[in-house]
């Protein structure tokens, strides 16, 4: 039955299940679609309808159980799994990636770190091993890293990603500025971030309709 | 008559518009609509479409005229300005995206850094200006700066965004785990992105439909 939830769906679960995370930590127990849809910007006929998709949730008065919903949605979207990922690229966007660990939550787990310049994976100081990108896809799979961050430059970026899909990388989170999921699309999933094109779609946006 | 583009339309041809500016660089002079959505990652009809919107652009046999369109593209939706940019949040993440020139195309410009730390911003050395952030609202006021990347905690992410919008900042990229259109989409264009988010919907992707 999951299997035909609309991508938009999946990515709003995804938002719920952070929004649900953060409430838990806060000691809330229940909260309603309303709340749920003031916080992801969407209306609560939509979250309920997201919701939906999953099966029957039990719901209590007017709102859903957090542990429940979170427990529901971590289950059926694969999201209390715990899964390793790696960085390549060891730039200074690359390196605060792999030893940022706030920016990940405990599901995801930074276990290496590649870039082609084999004098800086000799020299750099970092607790989380460092390989020379040649070993990307043999390192990968001994290892069963399921996801990457790139931040190489656009050029680059085909060869790496080839390398990844052999060794069997399962998603990409991509920083360089060239967008990837046209050629790419059959083998692995792919989510396009470029700060300079998102600067420009903000641009846009606000030259065409100010606010 | 251009207030009328969908945002879905506007994103793809600010994509368009960095694929320009590359196949430029790369000595290209034409480039036909099937060329960039395979690219792009969309039908030719749909790159047909969305450039339609702009008005009139003239097309030479099966193409367009690269420089042409790109002028036409930059002027039309405001890319082809310089602006002024900052970050906020200098932790390791920030302090790469202050410092990474590579990451900004030339148009865009990091005149200024910003963190509650004192301390920090007094040790930083760095040769972008860098300011507490009680002094953010004057600092965006008096050098006109429009965009922003913020990098703080989601919890301190609310008051920042007050600050921003105070010193009348049109565009925000929001790195922390809290998005932050719901309550700022009146104000200001926020663009969310979250590393761990993503993760985790690449996760959902490949869990529910595996390739």
């Amino acid at each position: 039955m999951t299997d035909r939830i609309p991508k938009p769906s999946i990515g709003r679960l995804c938002k719920i299940y952070t929004l649900l995370e953060e409430l838990e930590a806060q000691g809330a127990v229940s909260v309603s679609s309303h709340e749920i849809g003031e916080k992801i910007g969407v209306g609560s006929h939509s979250v309920r309808k997201d919701i939906s998709y999953l099966g029957e949730v039990g719901r209590v008065g007017s709102g859903y159980e957090i542990v429940k919903l979170k427990k529901y949605i971590g289950e059926k979207l694969g999201l209390d799994v715990e899964r390793k990922a790696c960085v390549v690229g060891l730039g200074k966007l690359g390196t605060a990636i792999l030893q940022n660990e706030k920016l990940f939550s405990n599901n995801f787990k930074i276990v290496a770190g590649f870039d082609s310049n084999i004098n800086k994976i000799e020299t750099m100081v970092t607790h989380i091993p460092v390989y020379p990108a040649y070993e990307l896809a043999d390192v990968i799979r001994q290892q069963a890293i399921e996801l990457a961050v790139i931040t190489v430059p656009g050029h680059a970026s085909g060869d790496i990603i080839d390398r990844l899909v052999e060794g069997g990388i399962r998603g990409i989170v991509n920083f360089s500025s060239m967008p990837l999921h046209a050629a790419y699309k059959e083998k692995v999933y792919v989510s396009n971030f470029d700060i300079a094109g998102e600067f420009r779609f903000l641009s846009a946006l606000f030259t065409i309709e100010p606010r």
